[in-house]
């Protein structure tokens, strides 16, 4: 017998799955155990434990008809649903629901790509679409667009979206929920709706213009549990003539604040890409105990003694990768013009030319280029890295992600390299705070990452994992830094730290689901946000 | 006595009176009906006519808790609030409600600029805050920013941003709405709420990162009625090193399609600001008949004709305005770039050099440069030009718009062309649809501008307008074609084109306005969302 959710009887549940057999067909409904089973979180942190989050079974839909009839009858039977993409979001859930016993919807089948429009720059696909599959669809037909993807390719573009996903090209086009226009959506009653101006039947600007007419709902539907996206367009980028990339080296610690201050110019005026900040000095911990040491006492080494070690071992202590996209002597140009403000701000710079490449690249070249995502390029090389983590070279079973949201100013960095070394050192988590720069994605915000490890064969791992995780959540929160995006374990955690007048938006939030969702159908739990009969339950 | 609305007696709005006037003092509670007529929309199509929408009093709040005691008392007596930020919405209301006898709230007083990064980019400001204001701030600090302006300088950024409003500079930063980050409103129920990462005590990056964690709620607050707005945050654009503009002639009507192609890869490349496009055949309309007669001729010219007569008189039948920001060399290399893609993709295309300059400006060079908004300049220009549209060219008391959102392709133009011509022959407007080229402001997607004129002394225009107004909404929407923006008075018509299934998008909206505002007391039919007591006066 399955998990069945609380309030749900195993008659209701037999009840509708019989239901749904006869609306899509056996083939088309998942309960065996084993199949079931296959809809666990690889990288669940509570792997085999009473408290681990599992579905009671899945859903295939081929059309939106099956979707509209799965939420009818969920609606009738009062079970709660989970809807997935292609489930393929590890470190974030994979493919569990927030709710233990809820239903998989699997939208992998509905992977149609609907319209692609070189010219005006868009694509509408379905949930089932991954980057590998719009990627190739792109190639075959030799349309001079790129998209913007995640680390590993097998992902859904609706469903990165929806999680508040982020890439690695240019500007805006990493932002994933923010460069889609228009949805269709099945509503927790049944019916489908379409946004913006896809509301407006027979509209020849769905992709182009967002918001349509009155409120602009598309919001609701990422990290949301408002209805079940069933189409989604998004903007994509036109194929640049070439790429450059050149690194800034700069010698002190301090010198990260105009570092910072000249990178963002360069990036808010669009004359750059991602930029990449890294520490040099990452390289020698392993074989420098003198550096070792003075990362691992409290409170770090001071200005004065990392800016000595690192001029005494001739490195820099931080360096900015930037990446040009465009015409061969724009970025040309660009790169002259960076290295100008940059040498004229921060005394000691020095660069270096990286990488440059010329569109479009052969199969060949496409083998040669290392980080093959920077030029839109799905991949799963990322795989080969195991759990990421500078405080976790050896791979494990898998990981979590907490990445709080921090100021783009190098004072926030150091601010926060300070902040999580006191507490990486209270967890026993190491030193490594003291060199770790934030991540980029996010065009007009900085995170810094924080890894955690999992393991399928050792509890004790996960129990320090999940008590690390809840420990660094709130400590960013006393610092005004919360996170963005949560594997399902932390949401409730993650959302409480949204706690503005009372935890006032979520309470928003919860009299909106409640009036758009009465039987709580919908991804009950995603985004922190619980229907009136599961809120009693939520710690 | 004052027009009060449907359900609200005089003891009900007299006691609310009492309260607010208890609450702020009696001079910031409008009542008088001198005071109150201050608030009519000098625009209004029923001027003085039974049916013009007019308030009943109005509340100047100075604070958030104002705010809140007008909501609270509000929820109290039923008495509807319709929230203004600056009021200079022409065209598009004005300061006047969507439903009459509601009470302004008059955000005027609060206008704080609260923060501006110039690192970080971005500005937080209360509703009052006008563009000039931003823009003296800003100057007066020696900040290397820019604002994105609409026409008049003297609106709110807040309003124009909730009311979809848009610009004139670099990519992005033109929506006014999409380059907001954070908001913090009064909801109805009178709690204040922040969005994004403002939801965190103590948030660090609240103008830095917009979602926040969970449903991503802000897009329900723009052409909305969900609360009322009493800080906004917006991405601001760093000062470009130097701007240059250039203009393609291209001697073909087909040519127009090559040419939007070519456009928008520059444009979604970032390599290029907002293109202008126009016709220098529009210049001789007024003294040439036989390019009158073939313009207002059924079905207007054919490509021959129409390049035939350019031909014959050496003009080129489109051209469209590059503008280009960025470094001097960049700029120079883009400028070429672009001509040799033109060239090459259109032949015959002929190419001018226009302005030049290099940042900052002097005072004396400011008022030499001809589009100030171009380089976000605020100004009050707009109004030399009168009731702006090219088949009216006598300006009148005022106007109204209709600007349907078409694909931002050179065929939809051509095709909306044909439309408009057929329907301004039937309405009497003229020819001059078969000359039109799209507004552009929008990053994404084309809109076709349609003016309508008013009268405060002829009530016939008016009438005439109105209904020609609803019979180009009705055709435009036959075609896919859809209004991003309404006046009060059409909102409702506007609003019921975006029908989609039963118009789900609407009675979705309607499902969560009716839960998270019970009382229906926030600006009542705005964005063509009404309260459930009132549904029932719909047209």
């Amino acid at each position: 017998m399955p998990t069945l959710p609380q309030g749900l009887t195993a008659a209701a549940f037999a009840a509708a799955v019989a239901k749904f057999t006869a609306a899509l067909g056996a083939e088309r409904v998942v309960t065996s155990d084993e199949d079931v089973a296959l809809y666990r979180d690889a990288y669940s942190p509570l792997w085999n434990e009473p408290g681990e989050l599992v579905a009671s079974a899945a859903v295939v839909p081929d059309s939106v008809e099956h979707v509209q009839a799965i939420v009818r009858i969920a609606n009738e039977h009062r079970v709660p649903l989970y809807p997935i993409a292609t489930g393929k979001n590890l470190g974030y859930g994979g493919s569990a629901p927030n709710l233990s016993g809820s239903v998989i919807v699997d939208m992998k089948r509905m992977n149609r790509i609907l319209e692609v429009d070189e010219s005006r720059g868009f694509a509408l696909v379905e949930p089932g679409v991954s980057y590998f599959d719009i990627y190739r669809h792109i190639q075959e037909r030799g349309l001079k667009l790129w998209i913007d993807c995640p680390d590993p390719g097998w992902g859904s573009l609706v469903g990165n979206a929806l999680d508040h996903g982020v890439g690695y090209t240019f500007g805006p086009f990493r932002d994933h929920f923010g460069s889609h226009c228009g949805m269709e959506v099945v509503l927790p009653s049944g019916e489908i709706m379409r946004t913006g101006m896809g509301a407006l039947p027979g509209a020849k600007s769905w992709q182009e213009y967002r918001y349509g007419f009155g409120p602009y709902v598309d919001g609701l539907f990422g990290q949301g549990n408002f209805g079940i996206v069933t189409k989604m367009g998004f903007w994509l980028m036109p194929e640049p003539e070439a790429y450059r990339s050149g690194v800034v080296l700069v010698p002190r610690r301090r010198d990260l604040v105009a570092l910072v201050d000249q990178v963002n110019y360069l990036e808010h005026a669009s004359l750059i890409g991602q930029p990449n900040y890294g520490s040099p000095l990452q390289r020698l911990v392993a074989n420098e105990p003198e550096l070792r040491a003075m990362l691992e006492k409290p409170g770090g080494p001071s200005d004065d003694e990392l800016d000595r070690f690192a001029a005494s071992r001739s490195q820099a202590v931080w360096q900015c990768e930037l990446q040009f996209y465009g015409p061969e002597r724009t970025i040309a140009g660009n790169w002259e013009y960076a290295k100008e403000r940059l040498a004229a701000a921060i005394p000691g710079a020095r660069f270096e030319d990286r990488e440059s490449y010329r569109f479009p690249l052969s199969a060949q070249d496409k083998e040669g280029v290392p980080h093959k995502v920077a030029l839109g390029i799905p991949n799963m090389a990322i795989f080969s890295i195991g759990a990421r983590s500078d405080f976790n070279p050896n791979p494990r079973d898998g990981h979590l992600w907490f990445a709080p949201v921090i100021p783009k100013s190098g004072e926030a960095v150091l601010d926060c390299q300070r902040v999580l070394g006191e507490v990486y050192r209270e967890l026993g988590m190491g030193g490594g705070a003291f060199l770790q720069t934030p991540a980029t994605w996010h065009f007009r915000t900085f995170i810094m990452l924080v890894g955690f490890s999992v393991s399928r064969t050792d509890p004790a791992v996960n129990q320090r994992s999940l008590a690390n995780f809840r420990r660094v959540v709130e400590v960013a929160a006393e610092h005004g830094w919360g996170e963005y995006r949560s594997p399902p374990v932390m949401a409730d955690e993650i959302m409480s730290t949204y706690s503005f007048n009372d935890h006032v938006l979520r309470r928003f939030c919860e009299t909106l689901k409640d009036a758009a969702d009465p039987n709580g159908i919908i991804a009950a739990g995603r985004g922190g946000i619980w229907p009136r009969y599961l809120r009693e339950r939520q710690p």
